[in-house]
């Protein structure tokens, strides 16, 4: 896997049902992605410098296991191909051995003059490259 | 629509680009839900009462436009039948005129004694019967 | 009192004890000012639209019982006077004749320009005049 | 300081002012709590094995500046002695030099039978001992 990070489930993250809230996950890929940013182009004011920034088009998760309290999960994951403004990031979460969470996340590149769709920008492209799944 | 349900967005559900963060929505979902319960059993209690709960197993989230801090945001929905064991929840969130964001959730059902599938009882049929989309 | 807002509890706002995560009181500290500025000045952008924001500058919270999953919460108040540059936001929150929790909230106003402490425009202070507490 | 921990700023708990939700602050102290925990017992899990469990009966927080996004804030401090069945934790939030936030929150013990008071169990009681500000 191009990407891995490793996350403490906090105790404010999790319900009544003792187990991690489900909109923490999406939380969660927001984390993981300022620390692609981090890896990839320096940092997430280093993409912006680009002129760019992403917003979420389309989340598509599966939940097949709950996460809880003090959990470490492992969340690993890449890009699943450059698009001309868009790209979707494919996240697995485990615990040890068992898969929680699977999500993909359609992010679309936008123009931070105008808020519209933008070509991925060369050095952004370049810096994701190391990041997406074959 | 057979479910329709108001929402404020509070401030701190906006994250530093001034609009709704993404996960607050998938959050937003889960209120809709308690308010379902409210409508369709009488309160969230009394689906427990039966003798189950849900857990969310599926989420296809699409972004359309941003909410911003202080929107009034009308969801409206409804259940896309109801199988054996699960049921998907089918929610529109608009601002006026404008559709910001469309959310399908799977629920499968679970056992309260050991949190396997389990069967919707009878008593839950009746009550989302009257939320089923058609 | 001066200041009356109803809130209910949501089912992501408790933590794996089944009670309100007490964190989340603070955050409802904050969506009760929303109302305040709305029932004050018309909206918070109003107040924005005077030069000034506000900034909380100490928060002092008495837990006394716990808050439950769908409890509608009263949040009485007011202000306890206004200063020069800065004020004091009291709140009483209670579920039926029970007080849950006390909140003393000092804000200090600030100017849009330059983030500066900036004395209470008049027109807030006259916006303000009948949240005061005496 | 008996007690240090880093913990970095996500981009989920910044508001639309681009700084860190001043609520956020108090969910940072619960994360240094468990940490606290974690160190001193072993886990949350093994304080709760002596048969207590704390709640907050008081938060007094001072806000001298704001975090931002990415930032890592050091968080230092200790318990200021140790009640019959209560503690403060005084905890110092810092960024480099500056000084963001001071927090002292009262902990009071709890039997988990009843979920009344109860006296700090000396197992717990040993553990904090090199958590104690002098």
């Amino acid at each position: 896997m191009p990407f891995t990070h490793d996350l403490r489930v906090r105790y404010g993250e999790c319900d009544a049902q003792g187990i991690v809230f489900n909109a923490n996950f999406l939380a969660y890929v927001d984390i993981v992605l300022t620390e692609i940013w981090r890896e990839s182009m320096g940092s997430y004011d280093l993409l912006l410098e680009t002129g760019v920034d992403t917003v979420v088009a389309e989340a598509n998760m599966r939940f097949l296991a709950p996460g809880r309290f003090d959990d470490i999960l492992r969340i690993e994951g890449g890009f699943d191909g450059l698009g001309t403004t868009s790209t979707t990031l494919k996240l697995w979460f485990r615990r040890d051995d068992d898969l929680l969470v699977e999500a993909d996340v359609r992010y679309v590149f936008v123009d931070l003059e105008n808020w519209e769709k933008s070509p991925i920008p060369d050095a952004v492209r370049k810096g994701l490259e190391p990041f997406l799944l074959r």
